[in-house]
Protein backbone atom coordinates (compact mmCIF):
# COMPACT_ATOMS: atom_id res chain seq x y z
CA UNK A 1 0.00 0.00 0.00
CA UNK A 2 3.06 2.24 0.34
CA UNK A 3 1.28 4.52 2.67
CA UNK A 4 4.00 4.58 5.48
CA UNK A 5 5.32 8.04 4.38
CA UNK A 6 3.72 10.98 2.55
CA UNK A 7 5.10 14.31 0.93
CA UNK A 8 4.06 17.97 2.42
CA UNK A 9 5.95 21.05 2.19
CA UNK A 10 7.10 23.24 4.83
CA UNK A 11 8.54 26.39 5.38
CA UNK A 12 12.21 25.94 6.96
CA UNK A 13 12.94 28.58 9.55
CA UNK A 14 16.13 29.26 10.51
CA UNK A 15 18.49 31.64 12.26
CA UNK A 16 21.98 31.92 12.13
CA UNK A 17 24.16 34.33 13.84
CA UNK A 18 21.28 36.69 14.58
CA UNK A 19 20.20 36.45 11.03
CA UNK A 20 16.93 35.02 10.00
CA UNK A 21 16.43 32.97 7.08
CA UNK A 22 13.53 30.97 6.00
CA UNK A 23 12.38 29.04 2.70
CA UNK A 24 9.91 26.50 1.41
CA UNK A 25 10.65 22.99 0.53
CA UNK A 26 9.52 19.70 0.09
CA UNK A 27 9.67 17.15 2.86
CA UNK A 28 8.41 13.91 4.06
CA UNK A 29 6.84 12.88 7.51
CA UNK A 30 5.82 9.63 8.79
CA UNK A 31 1.74 8.68 8.02
CA UNK A 32 -0.92 8.53 10.66
CA UNK A 33 -3.79 6.96 9.92
CA UNK A 34 -6.39 5.24 12.53
CA UNK A 35 -7.10 1.47 12.62
CA UNK A 36 -10.49 0.08 13.46
CA UNK A 37 -9.71 -3.33 14.89
CA UNK A 38 -13.03 -5.72 14.83
CA UNK A 39 -13.26 -9.21 16.89
CA UNK A 40 -16.10 -11.18 16.01
CA UNK A 41 -17.80 -8.22 14.39
CA UNK A 42 -17.83 -5.88 17.48
CA UNK A 43 -15.46 -3.02 17.47
CA UNK A 44 -12.55 -3.74 20.15
CA UNK A 45 -9.94 -1.13 19.58
CA UNK A 46 -8.87 2.03 17.43
CA UNK A 47 -5.69 3.05 17.35
CA UNK A 48 -3.63 5.28 15.52
CA UNK A 49 -0.89 3.88 13.91
CA UNK A 50 1.66 3.47 10.75
CA UNK A 51 -0.17 1.71 8.01
CA UNK A 52 1.65 -1.83 7.20
CA UNK A 53 1.61 -4.93 8.49
CA UNK A 54 -1.59 -4.58 9.97
CA UNK A 55 -2.27 -8.33 10.72
CA UNK A 56 0.82 -8.46 12.65
CA UNK A 57 -0.31 -5.40 14.78
CA UNK A 58 -3.68 -6.81 15.49
CA UNK A 59 -2.38 -10.59 16.31
CA UNK A 60 0.53 -8.51 18.68
CA UNK A 61 -2.34 -6.58 19.88
CA UNK A 62 -5.18 -9.73 20.86
CA UNK A 63 -2.03 -11.83 21.96
CA UNK A 64 -1.07 -8.64 24.53
CA UNK A 65 -5.07 -8.26 25.64
CA UNK A 66 -5.19 -12.24 26.09
CA UNK A 67 -7.72 -13.09 23.82
CA UNK A 68 -5.35 -15.58 21.78
CA UNK A 69 -2.24 -17.69 22.57
CA UNK A 70 -1.09 -18.85 19.15
CA UNK A 71 -2.19 -18.29 15.68
CA UNK A 72 -4.03 -21.40 15.18
CA UNK A 73 -6.57 -19.28 17.57
CA UNK A 74 -7.40 -16.81 14.68
CA UNK A 75 -9.64 -18.23 12.13
CA UNK A 76 -10.09 -15.41 9.35
CA UNK A 77 -8.47 -11.91 9.50
CA UNK A 78 -9.71 -9.17 6.54
CA UNK A 79 -9.90 -6.08 6.03
CA UNK A 80 -13.98 -5.08 5.80
CA UNK A 81 -15.10 -4.69 2.44
CA UNK A 82 -17.68 -1.97 3.47
CA UNK A 83 -14.96 0.25 4.81
CA UNK A 84 -14.47 2.67 1.41
CA UNK A 85 -14.33 5.91 0.77
CA UNK A 86 -14.82 7.75 -2.38
CA UNK A 87 -11.77 9.05 -4.18
CA UNK A 88 -11.34 12.14 -6.32
CA UNK A 89 -12.47 11.11 -9.54
CA UNK A 90 -15.91 9.31 -7.67
CA UNK A 91 -14.10 5.55 -7.70
CA UNK A 92 -14.54 3.99 -4.45
CA UNK A 93 -11.91 2.43 -2.50
CA UNK A 94 -10.87 0.34 0.47
CA UNK A 95 -9.35 2.58 3.24
CA UNK A 96 -7.80 -0.70 4.92
CA UNK A 97 -8.56 0.80 7.85
CA UNK A 98 -10.97 -1.44 9.41
CA UNK A 99 -10.35 -5.26 9.70
CA UNK A 100 -11.71 -8.14 11.52
CA UNK A 101 -10.60 -10.95 13.46
CA UNK A 102 -12.71 -13.66 13.77
CA UNK A 103 -11.28 -16.15 16.70
CA UNK A 104 -12.00 -19.90 16.66
CA UNK A 105 -13.06 -20.08 20.03
CA UNK A 106 -15.91 -16.72 20.13
CA UNK A 107 -14.14 -13.91 22.20
CA UNK A 108 -16.71 -10.90 22.81
CA UNK A 109 -15.22 -7.42 22.70
CA UNK A 110 -15.88 -5.39 25.18
CA UNK A 111 -19.28 -3.17 25.00
CA UNK A 112 -18.23 0.63 24.73
CA UNK A 113 -21.70 2.17 24.90
CA UNK A 114 -20.50 5.69 24.26
CA UNK A 115 -17.36 5.15 22.73
CA UNK A 116 -14.53 8.08 23.41
CA UNK A 117 -13.29 11.09 20.71
CA UNK A 118 -10.35 9.06 19.99
CA UNK A 119 -12.02 5.99 18.95
CA UNK A 120 -15.07 6.59 17.49
CA UNK A 121 -13.84 8.30 13.86
CA UNK A 122 -14.68 4.47 13.30
CA UNK A 123 -11.26 4.13 11.43
CA UNK A 124 -12.81 4.73 8.30
CA UNK A 125 -10.03 7.08 7.28
CA UNK A 126 -7.76 10.01 8.36
CA UNK A 127 -10.42 12.23 7.10
CA UNK A 128 -13.25 10.95 9.19
CA UNK A 129 -10.71 11.05 12.23
CA UNK A 130 -10.27 15.04 11.35
CA UNK A 131 -14.21 15.63 10.18
CA UNK A 132 -15.32 14.69 14.09
CA UNK A 133 -12.71 16.59 15.80
CA UNK A 134 -14.08 19.35 13.37
CA UNK A 135 -17.53 18.77 14.46
CA UNK A 136 -16.67 19.22 18.23
CA UNK A 137 -14.16 21.90 18.06
CA UNK A 138 -16.03 25.26 19.03
CA UNK A 139 -13.68 27.69 18.21
CA UNK A 140 -12.33 29.59 15.64
CA UNK A 141 -8.58 29.62 14.74
CA UNK A 142 -8.29 33.50 13.70
CA UNK A 143 -4.63 34.41 13.66
CA UNK A 144 -4.45 37.21 16.20
CA UNK A 145 -0.57 36.98 16.75
CA UNK A 146 2.51 36.43 14.95
CA UNK A 147 5.32 34.93 17.33
CA UNK A 148 9.27 35.82 16.69
CA UNK A 149 11.01 33.07 15.90
CA UNK A 150 13.43 34.12 18.03
CA UNK A 151 11.01 33.77 21.59
CA UNK A 152 10.05 30.37 20.01
CA UNK A 153 13.87 28.96 20.49
CA UNK A 154 14.50 30.29 23.41
CA UNK A 155 11.15 28.88 24.78
CA UNK A 156 12.56 25.35 23.73
CA UNK A 157 15.83 26.16 25.31
CA UNK A 158 14.30 26.95 28.48
CA UNK A 159 12.26 23.96 28.58
CA UNK A 160 14.54 21.70 29.90
CA UNK A 161 15.47 24.01 32.52
CA UNK A 162 11.67 23.69 34.09
CA UNK A 163 11.93 20.12 33.71
CA UNK A 164 12.51 18.90 37.33
CA UNK A 165 12.07 15.52 36.78
CA UNK A 166 13.71 14.94 33.50
CA UNK A 167 16.92 16.41 34.30
CA UNK A 168 16.77 13.86 36.99
CA UNK A 169 15.81 10.71 35.05
CA UNK A 170 15.71 11.81 31.27
CA UNK A 171 12.78 9.90 30.96
CA UNK A 172 9.95 11.83 30.98
CA UNK A 173 8.12 14.49 28.82
CA UNK A 174 7.18 18.38 29.07
CA UNK A 175 4.17 20.23 28.03
CA UNK A 176 4.04 24.16 28.41
CA UNK A 177 1.73 26.59 27.57
CA UNK A 178 4.14 29.86 26.23
CA UNK A 179 2.26 33.34 25.33
CA UNK A 180 3.27 35.05 21.91
CA UNK A 181 6.04 36.83 23.18
CA UNK A 182 7.25 33.24 24.08
CA UNK A 183 6.72 34.02 27.99
CA UNK A 184 6.11 29.94 29.75
CA UNK A 185 2.52 29.95 32.12
CA UNK A 186 3.26 26.81 33.04
CA UNK A 187 5.15 23.40 32.82
CA UNK A 188 4.05 20.53 33.31
CA UNK A 189 5.78 16.89 32.85
CA UNK A 190 4.55 12.75 32.73
CA UNK A 191 6.04 9.76 31.33
CA UNK A 192 3.41 9.82 28.72
CA UNK A 193 2.86 13.17 26.25
CA UNK A 194 -0.75 13.51 26.12
CA UNK A 195 -1.07 13.33 29.85
CA UNK A 196 1.53 16.52 30.07
CA UNK A 197 -0.53 18.15 27.19
CA UNK A 198 -3.62 17.57 29.35
CA UNK A 199 -2.32 18.70 32.92
CA UNK A 200 -1.31 22.16 31.15
CA UNK A 201 -4.88 22.06 29.42
CA UNK A 202 -6.64 20.97 32.57
CA UNK A 203 -4.02 23.94 34.26
CA UNK A 204 -5.63 27.01 31.87
CA UNK A 205 -9.04 25.71 32.42
CA UNK A 206 -9.26 25.98 36.17
CA UNK A 207 -7.46 29.50 35.63
CA UNK A 208 -10.89 30.48 33.71
CA UNK A 209 -8.38 30.56 30.84
CA UNK A 210 -9.96 28.78 27.72
CA UNK A 211 -10.13 29.39 24.58
CA UNK A 212 -6.63 29.60 24.51
CA UNK A 213 -6.57 31.72 21.23
CA UNK A 214 -3.59 33.55 22.45
CA UNK A 215 -1.45 30.98 23.25
CA UNK A 216 1.37 28.49 21.86
CA UNK A 217 1.48 24.95 23.14
CA UNK A 218 5.30 23.73 23.56
CA UNK A 219 5.81 19.48 23.87
CA UNK A 220 9.39 18.21 23.96
CA UNK A 221 7.37 15.03 22.32
CA UNK A 222 6.53 14.42 18.86
CA UNK A 223 3.01 15.79 17.50
CA UNK A 224 0.93 13.02 16.93
CA UNK A 225 -3.08 13.25 15.99
CA UNK A 226 -4.06 13.06 19.30
CA UNK A 227 -2.00 16.28 20.64
CA UNK A 228 -3.27 18.17 17.75
CA UNK A 229 -7.14 16.99 18.85
CA UNK A 230 -6.39 17.92 22.31
CA UNK A 231 -4.82 21.56 21.12
CA UNK A 232 -7.83 22.21 19.13
CA UNK A 233 -10.49 21.30 21.23
CA UNK A 234 -8.96 24.22 23.82
CA UNK A 235 -8.55 27.03 20.87
CA UNK A 236 -4.82 26.54 21.52
CA UNK A 237 -3.83 28.62 17.42
CA UNK A 238 0.14 27.47 17.84
CA UNK A 239 1.17 24.05 18.80
CA UNK A 240 5.08 23.52 18.47
CA UNK A 241 7.04 20.18 19.15
CA UNK A 242 10.68 19.35 19.13
CA UNK A 243 10.39 16.29 17.33
CA UNK A 244 8.29 15.17 14.07
CA UNK A 245 4.79 15.97 13.71
CA UNK A 246 2.61 13.26 11.91
CA UNK A 247 0.79 13.69 8.67
CA UNK A 248 -2.67 13.16 10.44
CA UNK A 249 -1.40 15.98 12.60
CA UNK A 250 -0.46 18.15 9.82
CA UNK A 251 -3.96 17.94 8.16
CA UNK A 252 -6.20 18.22 11.22
CA UNK A 253 -3.73 21.39 12.07
CA UNK A 254 -3.94 22.63 8.89
CA UNK A 255 -7.66 22.04 8.14
CA UNK A 256 -8.81 23.97 11.32
CA UNK A 257 -6.45 26.68 11.09
CA UNK A 258 -3.71 26.15 13.79
CA UNK A 259 -0.22 26.67 13.11
CA UNK A 260 2.15 23.48 13.61
CA UNK A 261 5.53 23.70 13.83
CA UNK A 262 8.50 20.46 13.99
CA UNK A 263 11.93 19.92 15.32
CA UNK A 264 11.96 23.20 17.16
CA UNK A 265 15.86 23.43 17.91
CA UNK A 266 17.76 25.91 19.78
CA UNK A 267 21.12 25.96 19.03
CA UNK A 268 22.48 28.03 21.27
CA UNK A 269 21.84 31.75 22.66
CA UNK A 270 20.64 33.26 19.39
CA UNK A 271 20.48 30.48 16.92
CA UNK A 272 17.89 27.73 15.95
CA UNK A 273 15.82 26.09 13.32
CA UNK A 274 12.36 24.67 13.17
CA UNK A 275 9.93 23.97 10.28
CA UNK A 276 6.66 25.10 10.30
CA UNK A 277 4.38 22.67 8.79
CA UNK A 278 1.00 25.01 8.33
CA UNK A 279 -0.44 28.30 9.50
CA UNK A 280 2.75 30.55 8.48
CA UNK A 281 0.73 33.56 9.14
CA UNK A 282 1.44 32.94 13.26
CA UNK A 283 5.36 33.00 12.75
CA UNK A 284 6.70 36.79 12.50
CA UNK A 285 9.37 36.57 9.24
CA UNK A 286 9.63 39.96 9.23
CA UNK A 287 11.85 40.85 11.75
CA UNK A 288 15.55 40.66 11.96
CA UNK A 289 16.25 36.92 13.97
CA UNK A 290 17.19 38.64 17.33
CA UNK B 1 2.99 13.85 47.64
CA UNK B 2 6.49 13.84 46.42
CA UNK B 3 6.09 10.98 43.77
CA UNK B 4 7.99 12.35 40.50
CA UNK B 5 11.07 10.44 40.55
CA UNK B 6 12.21 7.23 42.19
CA UNK B 7 15.30 5.71 43.61
CA UNK B 8 16.63 2.64 42.05
CA UNK B 9 20.14 0.87 41.63
CA UNK B 10 21.46 0.09 38.49
CA UNK B 11 24.44 -1.70 37.01
CA UNK B 12 26.01 0.76 34.40
CA UNK B 13 28.28 -1.22 31.67
CA UNK B 14 30.48 0.74 29.54
CA UNK B 15 32.60 -0.29 26.35
CA UNK B 16 35.56 1.83 26.04
CA UNK B 17 38.42 1.44 23.69
CA UNK B 18 37.48 -2.01 23.40
CA UNK B 19 37.17 -2.48 27.15
CA UNK B 20 34.59 -3.56 29.23
CA UNK B 21 33.97 -1.50 32.60
CA UNK B 22 31.01 -2.02 34.79
CA UNK B 23 30.00 -0.74 38.60
CA UNK B 24 26.69 -0.71 40.34
CA UNK B 25 25.63 2.51 41.43
CA UNK B 26 22.15 4.50 42.64
CA UNK B 27 20.11 6.19 40.45
CA UNK B 28 16.82 8.10 40.00
CA UNK B 29 14.12 6.92 37.48
CA UNK B 30 10.68 8.50 36.66
CA UNK B 31 7.54 7.62 38.59
CA UNK B 32 4.54 5.57 35.96
CA UNK B 33 1.87 4.78 38.33
CA UNK B 34 -2.14 3.96 37.05
CA UNK B 35 -4.70 6.58 37.49
CA UNK B 36 -8.00 5.02 37.72
CA UNK B 37 -10.67 8.31 36.65
CA UNK B 38 -14.24 8.12 38.02
CA UNK B 39 -16.73 10.15 36.33
CA UNK B 40 -19.89 10.02 38.62
CA UNK B 41 -18.98 7.02 40.45
CA UNK B 42 -18.52 5.25 37.33
CA UNK B 43 -15.01 3.80 35.61
CA UNK B 44 -14.05 6.15 32.81
CA UNK B 45 -10.54 5.60 32.33
CA UNK B 46 -7.47 4.18 33.05
CA UNK B 47 -3.89 5.94 32.67
CA UNK B 48 -0.44 5.26 33.41
CA UNK B 49 0.82 9.10 34.60
CA UNK B 50 3.40 10.32 36.39
CA UNK B 51 2.28 11.18 39.90
CA UNK B 52 1.10 14.80 40.63
CA UNK B 53 -1.29 17.67 39.64
CA UNK B 54 -3.82 15.01 38.63
CA UNK B 55 -6.54 17.36 39.24
CA UNK B 56 -5.65 19.37 36.25
CA UNK B 57 -4.44 16.21 34.07
CA UNK B 58 -8.39 14.66 34.11
CA UNK B 59 -9.92 18.30 33.67
CA UNK B 60 -7.55 18.24 30.64
CA UNK B 61 -8.62 15.03 29.51
CA UNK B 62 -12.40 15.80 30.05
CA UNK B 63 -12.09 18.73 28.10
CA UNK B 64 -10.29 16.64 25.24
CA UNK B 65 -13.12 13.78 25.57
CA UNK B 66 -15.91 16.61 25.67
CA UNK B 67 -17.23 15.59 29.06
CA UNK B 68 -16.60 19.17 30.58
CA UNK B 69 -16.01 22.39 28.70
CA UNK B 70 -15.56 25.03 32.13
CA UNK B 71 -14.48 24.59 35.50
CA UNK B 72 -18.31 25.69 36.28
CA UNK B 73 -18.82 22.30 35.06
CA UNK B 74 -17.20 19.62 37.87
CA UNK B 75 -19.35 19.66 41.08
CA UNK B 76 -16.46 17.52 42.72
CA UNK B 77 -13.21 16.06 42.25
CA UNK B 78 -11.66 13.92 45.20
CA UNK B 79 -9.24 10.82 45.85
CA UNK B 80 -11.54 7.63 46.46
CA UNK B 81 -11.72 7.47 50.19
CA UNK B 82 -11.80 3.51 49.76
CA UNK B 83 -8.51 3.17 47.44
CA UNK B 84 -5.91 2.33 50.03
CA UNK B 85 -3.17 -0.39 50.96
CA UNK B 86 -1.40 -1.48 53.47
CA UNK B 87 1.73 -0.52 54.35
CA UNK B 88 5.08 -2.24 55.71
CA UNK B 89 4.05 -1.54 59.15
CA UNK B 90 0.14 -2.48 58.44
CA UNK B 91 -1.62 0.90 58.34
CA UNK B 92 -3.64 2.05 55.64
CA UNK B 93 -2.64 4.77 53.41
CA UNK B 94 -4.92 6.05 50.13
CA UNK B 95 -2.83 5.45 46.88
CA UNK B 96 -3.96 8.61 45.47
CA UNK B 97 -4.08 6.36 42.20
CA UNK B 98 -8.27 6.66 41.96
CA UNK B 99 -9.91 10.06 41.90
CA UNK B 100 -14.14 10.43 41.24
CA UNK B 101 -15.21 13.47 39.21
CA UNK B 102 -18.86 14.74 39.92
CA UNK B 103 -20.19 16.86 37.13
CA UNK B 104 -23.45 19.07 37.24
CA UNK B 105 -24.82 17.55 34.49
CA UNK B 106 -24.86 13.94 34.96
CA UNK B 107 -23.09 12.57 32.02
CA UNK B 108 -22.11 8.45 32.12
CA UNK B 109 -19.26 7.61 31.41
CA UNK B 110 -18.92 4.72 28.73
CA UNK B 111 -19.75 1.27 30.16
CA UNK B 112 -17.27 -1.32 29.90
CA UNK B 113 -17.98 -4.79 30.02
CA UNK B 114 -14.79 -6.73 29.96
CA UNK B 115 -12.27 -3.83 30.28
CA UNK B 116 -8.88 -4.47 28.56
CA UNK B 117 -5.85 -5.79 30.19
CA UNK B 118 -4.44 -2.28 30.67
CA UNK B 119 -7.41 -0.70 31.97
CA UNK B 120 -8.36 -3.76 34.40
CA UNK B 121 -5.94 -3.38 37.20
CA UNK B 122 -8.39 -0.91 39.15
CA UNK B 123 -5.80 1.85 39.58
CA UNK B 124 -5.51 0.95 43.20
CA UNK B 125 -1.37 1.28 42.56
CA UNK B 126 1.49 -0.24 41.22
CA UNK B 127 1.70 -3.04 42.62
CA UNK B 128 -2.12 -4.15 41.37
CA UNK B 129 -0.54 -3.51 37.96
CA UNK B 130 2.16 -5.95 38.25
CA UNK B 131 -0.17 -8.59 40.01
CA UNK B 132 -2.41 -8.61 37.09
CA UNK B 133 0.43 -9.21 34.26
CA UNK B 134 1.73 -11.75 37.04
CA UNK B 135 -1.61 -13.87 36.73
CA UNK B 136 -1.79 -13.72 32.99
CA UNK B 137 1.62 -14.57 32.04
CA UNK B 138 1.87 -18.17 31.27
CA UNK B 139 6.10 -18.06 30.96
CA UNK B 140 8.90 -19.08 33.35
CA UNK B 141 11.25 -16.68 32.99
CA UNK B 142 14.28 -18.73 33.54
CA UNK B 143 17.37 -16.99 32.29
CA UNK B 144 18.38 -19.44 29.38
CA UNK B 145 21.64 -17.03 27.75
CA UNK B 146 23.82 -14.24 28.62
CA UNK B 147 24.41 -11.52 26.35
CA UNK B 148 27.43 -9.81 25.39
CA UNK B 149 26.95 -6.29 25.51
CA UNK B 150 29.23 -5.75 22.75
CA UNK B 151 26.28 -7.55 20.58
CA UNK B 152 23.69 -5.57 22.30
CA UNK B 153 25.50 -1.88 21.52
CA UNK B 154 25.94 -3.06 17.34
CA UNK B 155 22.27 -4.00 17.09
CA UNK B 156 21.15 -0.40 18.29
CA UNK B 157 23.54 1.33 16.28
CA UNK B 158 22.17 -1.28 13.17
CA UNK B 159 18.94 -0.43 14.42
CA UNK B 160 18.88 3.32 12.59
CA UNK B 161 20.06 1.08 9.57
CA UNK B 162 16.73 -1.11 9.43
CA UNK B 163 14.72 2.07 9.83
CA UNK B 164 13.45 2.88 6.15
CA UNK B 165 10.58 5.28 7.62
CA UNK B 166 12.47 6.88 10.37
CA UNK B 167 15.52 8.21 7.57
CA UNK B 168 12.86 10.07 5.80
CA UNK B 169 10.93 11.60 8.27
CA UNK B 170 12.66 11.62 11.65
CA UNK B 171 9.18 10.78 13.45
CA UNK B 172 8.68 7.01 13.89
CA UNK B 173 9.70 4.38 16.53
CA UNK B 174 10.87 0.83 15.77
CA UNK B 175 10.66 -2.28 17.95
CA UNK B 176 13.27 -5.11 16.63
CA UNK B 177 13.47 -8.68 17.81
CA UNK B 178 16.93 -10.06 18.18
CA UNK B 179 18.74 -13.21 18.88
CA UNK B 180 20.63 -13.56 22.04
CA UNK B 181 23.92 -13.11 19.46
CA UNK B 182 22.60 -9.65 18.47
CA UNK B 183 21.03 -11.15 15.08
CA UNK B 184 18.49 -8.94 13.88
CA UNK B 185 15.11 -11.29 13.31
CA UNK B 186 12.49 -8.30 12.64
CA UNK B 187 12.32 -5.16 12.83
CA UNK B 188 8.99 -2.36 12.27
CA UNK B 189 8.41 0.79 12.49
CA UNK B 190 4.89 2.75 13.64
CA UNK B 191 4.34 6.39 14.76
CA UNK B 192 3.22 4.87 18.30
CA UNK B 193 5.61 2.98 20.22
CA UNK B 194 3.27 0.00 21.38
CA UNK B 195 2.67 -0.48 18.03
CA UNK B 196 5.60 -1.10 16.59
CA UNK B 197 5.71 -3.85 19.69
CA UNK B 198 2.62 -5.42 18.70
CA UNK B 199 4.16 -6.04 15.14
CA UNK B 200 7.06 -7.66 16.16
CA UNK B 201 5.43 -9.89 18.51
CA UNK B 202 2.10 -10.42 15.85
CA UNK B 203 4.99 -11.43 13.70
CA UNK B 204 6.58 -13.78 15.58
CA UNK B 205 2.80 -15.32 16.98
CA UNK B 206 2.36 -15.97 12.82
CA UNK B 207 5.93 -17.66 12.50
CA UNK B 208 4.74 -19.89 15.82
CA UNK B 209 7.79 -18.27 17.65
CA UNK B 210 6.15 -17.62 21.17
CA UNK B 211 7.56 -17.92 23.68
CA UNK B 212 10.25 -15.55 22.78
CA UNK B 213 12.15 -16.83 25.95
CA UNK B 214 15.89 -16.81 23.84
CA UNK B 215 15.06 -13.14 22.40
CA UNK B 216 15.82 -9.89 23.10
CA UNK B 217 13.09 -7.12 22.44
CA UNK B 218 15.29 -3.76 21.35
CA UNK B 219 12.54 -0.54 21.09
CA UNK B 220 13.96 2.49 19.76
CA UNK B 221 11.88 4.50 22.99
CA UNK B 222 11.55 4.65 26.41
CA UNK B 223 10.22 1.38 28.24
CA UNK B 224 7.01 2.23 30.05
CA UNK B 225 5.00 -0.06 31.86
CA UNK B 226 2.81 -1.16 28.63
CA UNK B 227 5.38 -2.25 26.97
CA UNK B 228 7.05 -4.61 29.40
CA UNK B 229 3.66 -5.64 29.79
CA UNK B 230 3.32 -6.99 25.98
CA UNK B 231 6.91 -8.56 26.01
CA UNK B 232 5.72 -10.44 29.11
CA UNK B 233 2.68 -11.48 27.60
CA UNK B 234 4.99 -12.88 24.68
CA UNK B 235 7.77 -14.94 27.42
CA UNK B 236 10.30 -12.26 26.07
CA UNK B 237 13.47 -12.32 28.44
CA UNK B 238 15.74 -9.45 27.64
CA UNK B 239 14.17 -5.93 26.96
CA UNK B 240 16.37 -3.45 25.80
CA UNK B 241 15.52 0.70 25.28
CA UNK B 242 17.11 3.08 23.97
CA UNK B 243 15.93 6.18 25.99
CA UNK B 244 14.74 5.99 29.81
CA UNK B 245 12.52 3.37 31.52
CA UNK B 246 10.16 4.12 33.83
CA UNK B 247 9.57 2.77 38.05
CA UNK B 248 6.96 0.95 37.41
CA UNK B 249 8.49 -0.72 33.79
CA UNK B 250 11.61 -1.85 36.10
CA UNK B 251 9.30 -3.20 38.88
CA UNK B 252 7.32 -5.28 36.65
CA UNK B 253 10.77 -6.40 34.80
CA UNK B 254 12.38 -7.28 38.40
CA UNK B 255 9.23 -9.19 39.53
CA UNK B 256 8.74 -11.51 36.94
CA UNK B 257 12.52 -11.98 36.00
CA UNK B 258 13.05 -10.25 32.93
CA UNK B 259 16.21 -8.15 32.09
CA UNK B 260 15.65 -4.77 31.40
CA UNK B 261 18.38 -2.48 30.25
CA UNK B 262 18.14 1.08 29.68
CA UNK B 263 20.12 4.04 27.21
CA UNK B 264 21.36 1.91 24.93
CA UNK B 265 23.60 3.57 23.13
CA UNK B 266 26.64 2.57 20.44
CA UNK B 267 28.63 5.51 20.35
CA UNK B 268 31.14 4.03 17.37
CA UNK B 269 32.24 0.97 16.08
CA UNK B 270 33.40 -0.93 19.03
CA UNK B 271 32.06 1.32 21.86
CA UNK B 272 28.97 2.20 24.50
CA UNK B 273 27.01 2.12 27.34
CA UNK B 274 24.13 0.85 28.64
CA UNK B 275 22.13 0.62 31.86
CA UNK B 276 21.09 -2.90 33.26
CA UNK B 277 17.93 -2.20 35.48
CA UNK B 278 17.08 -5.66 36.77
CA UNK B 279 18.03 -9.33 35.46
CA UNK B 280 21.90 -8.83 35.21
CA UNK B 281 22.53 -12.63 35.25
CA UNK B 282 21.37 -12.22 30.95
CA UNK B 283 24.34 -9.89 30.51
CA UNK B 284 27.90 -12.01 29.90
CA UNK B 285 30.35 -9.54 32.18
CA UNK B 286 32.65 -11.96 31.90
CA UNK B 287 34.30 -11.40 28.28
CA UNK B 288 36.69 -8.50 27.44
CA UNK B 289 34.25 -6.52 25.83
CA UNK B 290 35.07 -6.61 21.93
Amino acid sequence: MGRVTASTRLTRVRIRDGKLYHSERPDTVAVEEPLDIRLNGQQLSMTMRTPGHDVELIHGFLHAEGYITNREDVREARYCDGAVVEDDSGFERNTYNVMDFTTRTITTAPVITKPFLTSSACGVCGSASIDQVTKRVRHEFVPTFAMQPSRLLRAQRELGDGQAAFSKTGGVHAAALLTPEGERLVLREDVGRHNAVDKVIGWALLEDRLPLSDTVLLVSSRASFEIVQKAAMAGIGLIACVSAPSSLAIDTAARLGITLCGFVRGEDDIDGRFNVYCGIERIDLSGSGS
